[in-house]
């Protein structure tokens, strides 16, 4: 059972806006980055059509707290941690840490609750309760780790 | 005193993502369009060298509820009104309501809190009143329109 | 027969980069407005499952020359012109022209090679003749629009 | 005298549109990872406000041929080559392989013009010289890597 993962991703100049800062938007990319290695550390693709075909994992929720910017060249840490495990859906907790310094800092922290679905063949989607073997191998975080 | 902005966007290609539909970060990025309307529709630019010289508008929390996806082509209406004004800071809620069909559906329902700043000469920025001229012209959408 | 189309754009705060201005890549997003604005004027989509199923128009080459920059609230022409139309691609030009001014001003000139392909059931694509009844519909822009 | 550079980035979900395969303007993001790879391995930033104060790169050209699709998870090298060096602009060719195979495959190629400007106070640009101790560390890549 893992419920956390790190991703590294360094900020592009393609990710900036006027201001000189990360566009508060790719924070919301950002935060895939680490949804989808985490699914391909537990041996799996967020999309994978031959062990989990039809199956989707469309977001419900997405939400962001901003604590400081992001500017060109910043190396980031994103660490997401499985904050809830139910049946058909999943909340992340997405920690923004900012490296280059004496320590990590954290700069944004995100939720993101994904539900699962299979995609019928007439291209509607319905929500569907995680694959069993897949379930399996996903923890939740302990308690602790969000009181901070 | 003005405490809403109706934007439209149709969904383009670039905006869609592998799974056919909209890609949910996409929807942060449609917000912009109707919050940077509204401040033409008062009279000002969200970047206002001129009038507003050194104010800036860095987001501290942003979210979104997704109810059903936007598709290609689809074509739809950004509401953003004004939900609450502080001295330093201003919340909206952005209705997405997909048009085309018989009667607008609301797709996603969002949050967006911002915060005035000035930049000093250095590149920093700290908060700061917004400016009077502003905020005199900027309401705050009845309760009622929330209760829905 | 119809050889051109005009759409138009606003540069939003987000397809700008810490330069201040419209980030290069962007110009190609901006392209495919045009494209698929003049499709529909057609009385097409650019990807239509009903009329035209399983066809796709993948890119073989893109290229932008840039005169000037675009800055954030700049409304942008994007002039689209058929250059040359074959049995199983098409070649368009693409005028960005500044609105604003006196005059348009022109500050980016592109080229876009599209192939028509068709969709095998097991995903894969080849290139495939324009189906005629839209074919029918594209005209050639006069070579002396190209003299300038 | 350094004139080549290869990056590495793995497609992201964000990257891909409703086709499946990575939108063709992403390409043109990717080239940037490697441009501003080559500038930190020569030991300068691309935005350097300390060694370059005032210093910019503005696009005049981009343009890429695109050959194969590339898909969510693949991962590309981005191979940058000096093609040409002048006083006051550097041209690059850019070279997608396609990693995960037998042998690397190269999916696209492109070609970007940059041209060193120098920033005025009052936001204005003119092309300048590149900066010498900057120049002297650029190379130019042997004319036989562009026979293939």
């Amino acid at each position: 059972m893992v419920y956390e993962f790190k991703a590294r991703r360094r900020v592009e100049f393609s990710d900036t806006d006027m201001a000189g800062i990360m566009h508060f938007s790719n924070f919301f990319r950002f935060m895939e980055t680490a949804e989808h290695g985490f699914f391909r550390a537990l041996g799996y693709s967020i999309y994978d059509k031959e062990r989990l075909p039809g199956v989707g994992w469309p977001r419900v929720h997405a939400s962001c707290d901003y604590h400081r910017p992001l500017r060109f060249e910043d190396e980031v840490e994103i660490h997401l941690l499985v904050a809830e495990k139910r049946s058909k859906a999943i909340t992340y907790e997405i920690r923004f840490n900012k490296l280059g310094g004496p320590d990590p800092e954290e700069v944004a922290r995100a939720r993101l609750t994904v539900v699962c679905v299979s995609h019928a063949a007439d291209g509607t989607m319905r929500a569907t309760t995680i694959p069993k073997e897949l379930e399996q191998k996903i923890g939740v975080a302990p308690a602790e780790l969000f009181e901070e």
